[in-house]
């Protein structure tokens, strides 16, 4: 047993330390198209955050690499580990240590998950608003790639979500930033700061969440539209209505075809608009009173169709259910036709036709398929490319990001850079906002023991 | 004329650099009570970006201290010059450069104040919720303090409003963060690292600010309650139910008596309520519909009755929108009371009344008055103090910050912490987070030329 296992023995128990051949194939990958799995040295189950400060402790004495991990859902390759390094996952920190109604705030350990979550703050009348489509996902996980999804367009995305942070330190303090509060001017705020850091900079140990009132009502509405321009032309006057959407999704044509057809989903459009529609949006509205949401529904329903949609459905509850569910696993869905890699550009949702003109002219030119589906409501566009040289698709996710950032987007919207597209991260980001982040990363980090390889080479 | 003059006027020109007596008092101060008002050496009046970036080189390579100052409204002295340096005054960058009604941004320079970017929004059926109560605040000041305001309880602060920055380092760079997109997973979040940190990490040059559909309709319930810890715990049952309120705060007797005898207002409470009214809880709704905002402030008295108040009034709009503006000038009225001190703590509103019977203690203990109102929607307090011994009212404040860090609070909800709350700052804080903050300084500004002296000594 090397030194480095058995110390971490002596921290959280023999138990809770696998080496070599008990270290299972989940703990050596996430779900990152096309990445190469990594066994790590040790894996580590923490109980507490002083065993992970701990944990940091050693790590920094050895100048061991650390990776931590929830439930390993990601898209980036940010919690693989590294094979000389401990993987630390969180899967025994996983209780919700308070739901508090009073502050309206949700106490979690990093391992508790969405689905975990969800239940719980149903229980009592709230809800956690972040709606990211893997409800396995762990909501450490979700901090640390500040995670976004469908309702970002109402409620915003983790990051606004996390009010406080107890998180370990690399250099082995355990720290709590923020609080049961919204709002605080007190120093540098730390808790955003860590918030979408990837595991580069602290390990959370647990989140102060915000949570919202549950409203009792849902209603969605399907508008076909014969071409993306238009969908995109509408998007900010439903947003801009005062209606409020929760969700606002575009779904183009073949993607909502393989979608359908995926799950044998039937929403009830005649052939003759389907053969017109080139792309559909999803309209989902909510409100505590029925009577108000047929009426919201309804005035939708009449801003859609002045915005030239085709046609429009008023999807009943389980249709509505199954379309955002498989709208959801669309990632699954692009995973199960051999997509080669997903793309989750932001840009400002104005720029979004140009966007899709230029998506057009980049797989045009480099005879690859790019299809897609995305957050219209937020400007977040999800495409899966399908190209088997990785030397040719490396210059269309280049391009694709270059056209993005041309047009005022940023490389990831909600999935982050990781390892996988870190390598488009140092070429196409300004390299004086590269050196400043470095330089963040060392302050907290002096001797880079947290997920190198990770943002950073 | 110095050598640092010379070559400041090279920059931005002769007309903008002010030395000796031409620089006026204004300069010399913001709205902090008891602060001493200090000349700099010169005040620069940049018109753009690159000048702000020239301005840090020149004070890199001379070390001279830089401080940023917008209007001036501050209440922390954070933008407070030193004798022996150079303020930077945003007066002349201040154009709204874009009200974009597609992806529902405002782009603005740093000299644009509240009443300006409310004029421009209006006019397009747009609002920039945050509404702190000075609306003369320029938003570069409401970006570095991180600006809360009464309507945090629905909108959230100014952090959860600034999508993106252009700001030049201390290191001499102009850099873009963020852009105009809600979301983003693209390395650390230097966006909401800058918010807040009162003008020590960057010197902000635009902002991109995102806006909200502007509701139709306002109205505005006052409800008295025979008590402060009534109030506090009906709070949160008009925040879960769903309502959504605007605003939600509270005044005590002594305040409302010293703002409505200050601003002569009539609110039509009988004499009777009056004197049983020991605290008062004014609830603000909005809505696109006339008809539903009826509907919901019915409701909302109905719930407020049920959760204790003595009466309620459903206010007419030339009174509530007088009863605001009083609120809002609160602190003039504190100031004109002759107030010593004013603090704005912040904690989870469901520890305000035990924060309340902490307050009275450390009043009487220590011989002074203290009386308030505030943000309880946010749990945000404003306590005016009047103790005229320094040391004595050092201590109150210690005590009473004190207090709040222990019931899971922190010193400054909105304010900030400058020069004027650093002792309780460095005093109360976790040295661990002060030193990690210190390191994220460092990382911005190795050299410690900006605003040295705010938040750290």
């Amino acid at each position: 047993m090397s030194d480095i296992a058995a110390r971490l023995e002596e921290i959280v128990g023999p138990a809770h330390v696998l080496t070599g051949e008990a270290i299972g194939d989940d703990y050596t990958h996430d779900e990152t198209l096309g990445a190469t799995p990594t066994k790590p040295a040790h894996v580590v189950r923490p109980g507490s955050a002083e065993e992970v400060a701990a944990i940091l402790v050693l790590a920094a004495e050895t100048s061991t690499p650390v990776t931590a991990r929830g439930s390993g859902s990601g898209l980036c390759g940010s919690a693989i580990p590294r094979s000389d390094g401990i993987l630390v996952s969180f899967e025994r920190m996983n209780q919700i240590l308070e739901i508090d109604t009073v502050n309206h705030v949700a106490v979690v350990q990093p391992g508790v998950t969405l689905t975990e979550l969800e239940e719980a703050t149903a229980a009592v009348g709230l809800v956690y608003p972040v709606y990211p489509g893997e409800l396995s996902a762990s909501l450490g996980g979700n901090v640390n790639t500040n995670a976004g999804g469908m309702r970002a367009v109402k409620y915003g995305v983790t990051r606004n979500h996390v009010l406080g942070l107890q998180a370990a330190l690399p250099t082995g303090e355990v720290i709590r930033t923020g609080g049961k509060f919204v709002k605080a001017s007190t120093g540098y705020d730390l808790t955003q700061l860590i918030v979408g850091s990837e595991g580069t900079l602290a390990l959370v140990t647990e989140a102060v969440l915000k949570l919202q009132p549950r409203m009792a009502e849902q209603a969605t509405l399907l508008a076909p539209f014969p071409d993306l321009a238009t969908v995109m032309g509408a998007v900010p006057k439903v947003v801009g209505s005062g209606l409020g959407p929760l969700i606002l999704e575009y779904i183009d044509a073949l993607t909502m075809g393989a979608i359908t057809y995926t799950h044998d989903l039937q929403l009830g459009i005649p052939d003759e608009i389907k053969e017109k529609a080139q792309a559909f949006l999803v309209v989902m509205l909510e409100n505590n009173s029925a009577a108000r949401l047929a009426e919201d529904l309804e005035a939708a329903g009449e801003l859609v169709t002045e915005l030239g949609a085709l046609d429009m459905y008023a999807l009943p509850g389980g249709a509505a259910r199954k379309l955002i569910e498989a709208r959801e696993k669309a990632f699954f869905t692009a995973k199960g036709a051999d997509a080669d890699d997903i793309i989750d550009t932001v840009l400002p949702r104005s720029s979004l036709p140009e966007f899709f003109t230029k998506v057009l002219q980049v797989a045009q030119s480099n005879q690859t398929l790019v299809v897609g589906c995305g957050h219209a409501g937020d400007g977040n566009v999800h495409l899966a490319v399908f190209q088997k040289d990785p030397e040719v698709r490396h210059r269309v996710l280049h391009e694709l990001f270059a056209a993005g950032m041309a047009l005022g987007g940023a490389i990831s919207g909600e999935h982050g850079i990781g390892r996988e597209k870190k390598r488009h991260f140092l070429e196409l980001e300004d390299p004086d906002k590269i050196e400043l982040m470095r330089r963040v990363k060392h302050a907290f980090d002096p001797q880079g023991i947290l997920n190198p390889g990770v943002l950073f080479d």
